[in-house]
């Protein structure tokens, strides 16, 4: 680390000689397998990106110019470059850094990310800022070719390509996003990275025209003193930009020289890099899919270390069982925007690959797609996660409710999802549907909930239904042998009985309220205290159980893992205040802000909604009664 | 009418004689002109697709073949002509047909649109299920090149693309969506479509190329017997789809004999048409914009009957103010997808064209590039119609709440629009974001405020601003010549001062709320019954007064042009019970279902929103206290 240890800033990089930068991508290389070994974090992007980061940095005048990463996995050369190299320990950690850039953490976080495809929308604001200010500061967007296939990049293009910045996206094309690329993008792309002799003949075509009449004509009409109208060729001219590439992004000097040349060149450009995801270790560069997230590792044998639990995560309850679902029913197809190994869709996959369609990060795509899919009579499963999911919203309500429409959407990653922090929490899902009408909202306490959740979506309801439930493990319960049961929709179930005081939870909060419950019991000898609700249904809500409490219980307690405002405590607060109910209604839930990173245990406490705080909460309100 | 009149179904259409469609297309042009002069529609787009509408009709099998028109602005004619000529008449009525298709109104409707851009996914999901079911129907999406700039469109290409599917895209090329189209796609499409040389060039290089050695290399390489590396020019053939064209879309025998020979070829193919929007009525073709959606007109002047009413509409009031405001501060910018006229930020834009960006369909891109500026130090007002904001809810949330960036988003048409029916009614919007950490969220009651709220909101707030307002008219006060006034934030005013009910009301219902109280007043000659607040915002709600009518009273009604679930009502109903205070509130505004179009005193009524249920509700409320 004889170099990487001088570097706290890019001034730092920029007084190394050109001849030494290879050796400091090693540097970086090895910092990031170090470091990422012992604290897991989005591994395989990162490596693959360390050398356009030096490049970048090493040619542009950060921060006054802008670098704008993508998503931001693939961040992390950046971070450790621009005076978080110690901070990057703490990459990921309750009140460390985040994982992702983030413009309150430095000044050369130009724009904060976490979600794909917004990077180049982003870099124009600022490049027309910029030209309204009269300053000259150049702005580059980093963009996967994964992220390039949402909709929202391509708006950014469009509109970047017509204007007159001197905008420069870099296309970081390594072929894959969490799984590998799908679609007639990627298809493309591959054409051009693979082919030589295409590009070759490219040229060919152009020296054979000669000098003469022909290619004349051709500059008058496509205006270019270049290779245009061959060149045009290239999606991305047809767009408005100039494009250049592909060259190798793991070249240093060549990407030191094309920046170099880039950056006074005026207008849109695009330059196309080819990069290998995991670059530099072997493990990750041969199984990407595994490796782009891959928990703690032995850095020498390159084995992952993995729990040792026992229990199935939620993820697996739902791929195996749409899977069986999917065997008896021959409606039912799956949906899933670039997430089939991170959901579980890949079960499935693996069995009916013509039954499963994976659209590429394109959640708009992914609900009209699965809408035009039950218009035409099939079921359809589309997955996504909770967060991303607030990319599709006005398709669920336009193509997919409004025409009641039957698709089953499972919203994965919905509550807190912990170490990838703000972007990724899934807090807003309940309270952004429950307006919605024609929709059913559900939420399974455990594994074997989430199984017959799935299950009755398939039966004969009249109704879109949203099934929404955690990232990771569940209760450790057998699901598997469990038979099917239906679950009735807007029903929730008694789990306790007790006098002083009504607990409503939804999801999987609810065991945190059993456990809290029976450490209450436990400790005062009281068999009688609480009643527990699982409510399972944020909508159409039980009103049987909201009836009970109301009549029975002063004090009601709503836990749900999501925002305050508006989910379950909304709903139960608009059912007693409607029907002028004196009830006190207290809510365990998300507050009113955006919740940073760290481990899920150490969030659910700050947020107060752990197992302690729902205990205390509920030991409160009894004494207060008493 | 002599062959539209015997035309009750498509069935009726394909008796024709090739030689009869181009009379048929005038007959259904004069009867599309007389329908909409007198019961207003949208005009332009309609007049545009007659011949294609006829042809689609005459070559495919509908409804078992699925027609899937984008938007849905352009389907009057395949209204007509699927058994709905007389129902025409009804169109966009209350209880008469939408102006937009609609699964439920026709089996001829294969899917329902209002929202654009959807086109191409719903379609890919059709002929998804076709392919699984082993069924041979054709599909056919029709999107227009405004549409087409919209990210989903973009990923419904790059799907469509890379699939086997023998879906047809036909692009309707005329240029214009409300406003005339901007971006690369536009920059693109009208080299095509205006350079013939261009085309006969692409022709030209390939003979030049002769048979030799270069043209065998090409057809290798490109897998490709016809001129595909060429070809391979336009933006589709790069994304998968063979393209053709382009073809006059008004030429109706040329339509048919396309049309013809495609329906038979296989895979991805996009046909793109050049139209004329307002064809075939000189009026409509010589002002597009303004014959977008006319209102009613005297059809032999062409000359449109306007009202006589002197107040300003809700849109004036913040396009002129906007323009006030930027003048004095220079970090103003405005940006709107597609929408200039419409919500007239097309004041601004003509004073200073270069701060002011239309950014074509692309609501997504519209709030993140906002986000852009806004992280470069300027101060964007992005306008989006409520109903299209919710397009861009992640973007407000990821890319702006997030990184509490300070942009000004105006929601136009919030409330109730009327005429354009369930797919356009900006319901949602205050459900939406009140669970968002970091913005503030206003409606105003009048003209005046809302001038003075956009004034507010440029002042030092540390937060983002949503400025929810109606389509239309507002009470006809003078707020040209009132002076800014900052209004504070999360403040409410009192309007009326009474003991026994509390009403408090955001936005302009406040007015009916306003009307009702005094006509109470005035019929029962007491004055002092009702308390009526005017919220302001919604968030930060005014805890102030919700303490005030808490201790109060014992009766609050809430009244909010938006979905009871969430909103106001959600609020307020959240306040009390989390302090367990014993209040009934009673919510008016909209239920849990979707609501159909009509003239918003129509749906008013429907919806129990009116000054009319206002009134009940409040004297039914004092009767049950006394």
């Amino acid at each position: 680390m004889d170099l990487l240890n001088h570097i706290n800033s890019p001034e730092d990089l920029k007084k190394l000689k050109p001849d030494e930068l290879k050796k400091l991508c090693s540097e970086i290389r090895e910092y990031i397998i170090n470091c990422c070994s012992k604290n897991p974090g989005h591994f395989g992007a990162s490596l693959g990106t360390v050398e356009l980061t030096v490049a970048l940095h090493y040619i542009y005048n950060t921060p006054e110019d802008k670098l704008i990463w993508d998503v931001g996995h693939q961040a992390y050369a950046h971070k450790i470059l621009t005076g978080r190299r110690e901070a990057f320990l703490n990459n990921r950690k309750y009140k460390g850094i985040s994982g992702f850039p983030k413009i309150s953490e430095s000044r050369y976080d130009a724009f904060g990310t976490g979600h794909s495809s917004t990077s180049i929308s982003a870099a124009l604001g600022m490049a027309e800022a910029c030209r309204l200010k009269g300053t000259d500061n150049k702005i580059v967007a980093i963009i996967g070719d994964g992220a390039m296939t949402g909709g929202m990049a391509f708006e950014g293009l469009n509109n970047a390509g017509a204007s007159k910045n001197d905008i420069l996206v870099i296309l970081n094309d390594n072929g894959i996003s969490i799984d590998k690329n799908v679609g007639a993008l990627h298809n493309y792309l591959l054409r051009i990275s693979t082919s030589r002799a295409y590009n070759k003949l490219k040229n060919d075509i152009w020296h054979f025209l000669g000098a003469g009449k022909l290619r004349k004509a051709i500059r008058k009409i496509t205006l270019s003193t270049k290779i245009a109208i061959l060149k045009k060729g290239t999606l991305f001219e047809a767009l408005g930009f100039r494009y250049f590439g592909p060259i190798d992004g793991h070249d240093i000097n060549q990407l030191i020289n094309t920046l170099g040349k880039l950056r006074d060149i005026k207008g849109p450009k695009l330059l196309h890099t080819i990069t290998t995801k995991g670059k530099g270790y072997r493990p990750a560069e041969e199984n990407q899919v595994e490796w782009h997230a891959p928990g703690a590792f032995d850095k020498d044998s390159g084995k992952r270390i993995k729990g040792a639990s026992s229990r199935s995560k939620y993820q697996e309850v739902f791929g195996q069982t749409l899977l069986e679902l999917a065997k008896t029913d021959k409606r039912i197809v799956g949906i899933t925007p670039a997430m089939p190994s991170g959901c579980s869709m890949n079960i499935m996959m693996k069995e009916m690959p013509e039954r499963v369609f994976d659209v590429g990060i394109a959640e708009q795509h992914a609900v009209t797609f699965s809408a035009g899919l039950a218009a035409a009579g099939m079921l359809p499963v589309c997955n996504i996660y909770s967060s991303f999911m607030q990319r599709a919203y006005d398709s669920v309500i336009h193509d997919v409710a409004l025409q009641n429409l039957k698709v089953i959407f499972c919203l994965d990653r919905a509550g807190l999802v912990g170490e990838d922090g703000a972007t990724h929490h899934g807090v807003f899902d309940m309270s952004q549907f429950r307006s919605v009408p024609n929709i059913a909202i559900a939420s399974p306490m455990n594994e074997t909930e989430l199984k017959n959740m799935l299950y009755s979506a398939t039966l004969d309801k009249n109704m879109t239904t949203i099934i929404r439930y955690p990232r990771g493990e569940g209760e450790g319960l057998d699901w598997k042998n469990a038979d099917f049961e239906e679950i009735e929709y807007g029903k929730g179930i008694k789990i306790s009985e007790g006098k002083r005081v009504a607990v409503l939870s939804i999801g999987p909060y609810g065991n945190r309220v059993a456990c809290a419950i029976k450490e209450i019991h436990d400790e005062t000898g009281m068999n009688d205290l609480c009643s527990h609700y699982n409510m399972r249904f944020l909508k159409p809500v039980d009103t049987g159980i909201l009836e009970e409490v109301a009549e029975k219980f002063g004090t009601i307690i709503t836990v749900e893992d999501g925002m305050i405002k508006g989910g379950l405590f909304g709903e139960v607060s608009e059912f007693m205040s409607a029907r002028g109910i004196k009830a006190k209604v207290i809510p365990v839930g998300l507050p009113d802000r955006f919740i940073e990173q760290g481990t899920i245990a150490e969030l659910s406490r700050e947020c107060g909604t752990d197992t302690e705080f729902i205990k205390r909460t509920i030991l409160e309100s009894i004494s207060r009664k008493i």
